[in-house]
């Protein structure tokens, strides 16, 4: 027995998804064949109208449906510093915390020569283009192993420019329990340790 | 900050699917965003089209796009044996194992009170309707406990149809090593242990 050919279809498109293996794949599959039509409708649409009503901000790339975005057009907001992010839901997760009040640079993705992600795929030439000497540059790329390369590229890159360089910190989770943090992460915490007194 | 209006709808939509949290939607959504507009356009029409050429086989509620879906179609299918699914993707789960050569009934879920579903929300009216006395009933609902449920509740329904009843069987899944099965599944595979001589 075969699927039928449009249900395998959107089976295989699902599962290109990322973090989409083929079984949630068929799962989402059945689910959508299950919704009723206008709901279908509504969902097509959603996702046209998403893809025609968002750009990408001209100053700091992130997502928007505005010309420029709400951080960099919030006259507020810090312009000597420039904190550089790997994909727009960072800037949001970094607004949360509520501890930063300058721009953002979203460089949308990070080095990975495994995957074919030179430096020139990522907006690093226009982030060369903001900065200036006196300015600071917040580097919070992930602390994966692409994150670390991306940031130490930069740092380089960066190095010519006068500018302030700096690293988000590396240390336990707030509320994590000291036994559960891996060694790297526990040396990481120690050695960035902070006087209190 | 917030996000756009267009993109946070698209979230929330894709949050409400299967297996997806607001994490993984978010992703899901910058993924799609990044996506050519031809590719989105295809996705969309994906949608559409399953929904229009898929429909439920009358026979036996598996998704088909022919009038009657493969199964039922087949003249060498034994047609004295039905196995009862949960989902439409289990028939193909089982057609793998190529253990099977009759049919199938799908119910399109599980007898769960806790969710809302009843034995009234699942096709088992039309399952009571095709069971014959010289048949047998494969029961094949999950082992989980809404699966069970709703294999004693086919069970009794059963009953009186004077059809063979079974139930797959429980033990060890093939390639599990003794010391990882959790003691329920030891217990069962010990008392439906099979001779072998």
């Amino acid at each position: 027995m075969k699927y039928p050919a449009s249900l395998l279809q959107l089976i295989r498109e699902l599962s290109r998804w990322p973090g989409i293996g083929p079984k949630s794949a068929q799962k989402l599959a059945f689910y959508l064949f299950e919704q009723p039509q206008e709901d279908i409708e509504r969902i097509a649409k959603l996702l046209l109208s998403a893809k025609e009503e968002l750009h990408l901000c001209p100053e700091c790339f992130n997502v928007t449906d505005k010309e420029l975005c709400e951080v960099c057009s919030d006259q507020t907001r810090m312009r000597n510093q420039i904190c550089v992010v790997e994909d727009a839901g960072d800037v949001l997760a970094i607004e949360r915390s509520g501890e930063y009040r300058g721009l953002y640079h979203v460089l949308h993705g990070a080095i990975s020569p495994m995957h074919g992600v030179g430096p020139d795929k990522l907006y690093i030439k226009q982030l060369m283009g903001r900065v200036q000497s006196d300015m600071e540059v917040i580097l919070a790329t992930s602390t994966t192993v692409e994150g670390e390369a991306t940031s130490m590229y930069l740092q380089r890159q960066l190095a010519s420019t006068g500018a302030t360089v700096s690293r988000i910190a590396y240390g336990l989770p707030v509320g994590g329990a000291l036994e559960y943090a891996d060694e790297v992460t526990l040396g990481r915490a120690i050695s960035g340790r902070q006087k209190i007194k």
